[in-house]
């Protein structure tokens, strides 16, 4: 069987094809810019899902708020450990930014106990006690994201942006929508699509262009 | 803002809402049985996509080999970190399952240096060295995959079944269609679509029906 085997010539293909497939199925579609581009591709790039093309919205500021925050040290709060695996904490370190997932963590655990909560609203609570720059990183939990949005809504939690893709059936759709209707930087998937793989490809998108 | 925030509830209500939508966009839809629905639903259930009504394919023995598999400790060997965190480590260790990710690891890196070959094909190479069960759960590396099909036909890998759900442009389609030409007991994606999501919610799907 001969096969690619060269995973950089495997990447440099695959974005020529997405783009080739692109100019096929809608060859009037425009990026709004370069940093649009990279995002959106890399989506469809983790997916195989051309949807991304019209799912994906950008606020105006949120890749500079997190290029910005990514250079001051921020750190990255995931809802799944999923999506912590799948970001490239390699570029992460070498920025001195911190990456956490504390979903399964004892006190999370406990807190969401003592507080009849989801441990992903509890993570949320846990995450607002420390210190740094903060973006979010949610590509599964909706209660997260309306955590997330209450929290800042209340005066209790500074974030600096929202990566913010929950994928399913119950409230990802309804939770992404309220983010829209907020201050807080944000990058979503609007409806029901989404996840953590898509979530730590966007954050790579934004990584791989510093 | 309210917002359901049982998590059991909430996947309770996705699967009714999964199913509410196949009757309406698929009122003719039949899945083969019952372990089928499982897991085509919960891959759904994982993308919010239901392409996967048409494109996962499960061999006939494969649910049955994989099942005997995992009630006689069989490892599970990932391509990425990121299947491997979806996966359900709990009912694995239950069952005195293995789980592992060679990819990332020093004796696989020096083999495909010394090889020149991916990384993801050096893990292949290492895990046909171990004793034991062997299911393969791939939804990144089609070149992970063709090492799996090479080795089992030139007689070096015992592998029990494969979920074989790798994602993307360069070699996935292609990689999951040669697996279907092969003796292996398989579960794939057919086409560009998967990713370590799904492979993770195929496994998931399979071990929540013991």
């Amino acid at each position: 069987m001969e096969y690619i085997k060269n995973p950089m010539k495997i990447e440099e293909r695959s974005f020529e094809i997405i783009q080739d497939i692109i100019d096929e199925i809608r060859p009037d579609y425009k990026f709004k810019d370069e940093i649009e581009e990279k995002i959106i591709k890399r989506a469809i790039h983790t997916t195989a899902d051309f949807d991304y093309l019209d799912i994906l919205k950008i606020s105006d500021s949120a890749v500079d708020v997190i290029l910005e925050a990514l250079k001051n040290e921020a750190t990255i709060y995931t809802d799944t450990n999923m999506a912590l695996s799948g970001i490239n904490k390699k570029r992460l370190d070498m920025l001195g930014c911190k990456y956490k997932c504390l979903v399964a963590d004892e006190e999370t655990a406990s807190l969401a106990k003592e507080k009849s909560i989801t441990r992903s609203m509890a993570a949320v609570e846990i995450a607002a006690r420390e210190d740094g720059r903060k973006i979010f990183v949610l590509g599964n939990a909706p209660t997260a994201l309306y955590k997330v949005i209450e929290m800042k809504h209340e005066g209790k939690l500074d974030v600096d942006a929202v990566v913010g893709v929950p994928v399913g059936f119950v409230g990802a759709s309804e939770s992404k929508y309220e983010l829209e209707n907020t201050e807080i930087p944000y990058i979503i998937s609007k409806g029901r699509k989404g996840g953590s793989n898509l979530a730590a490809a966007i954050i790579n998108a934004i990584l791989y262009t510093i």
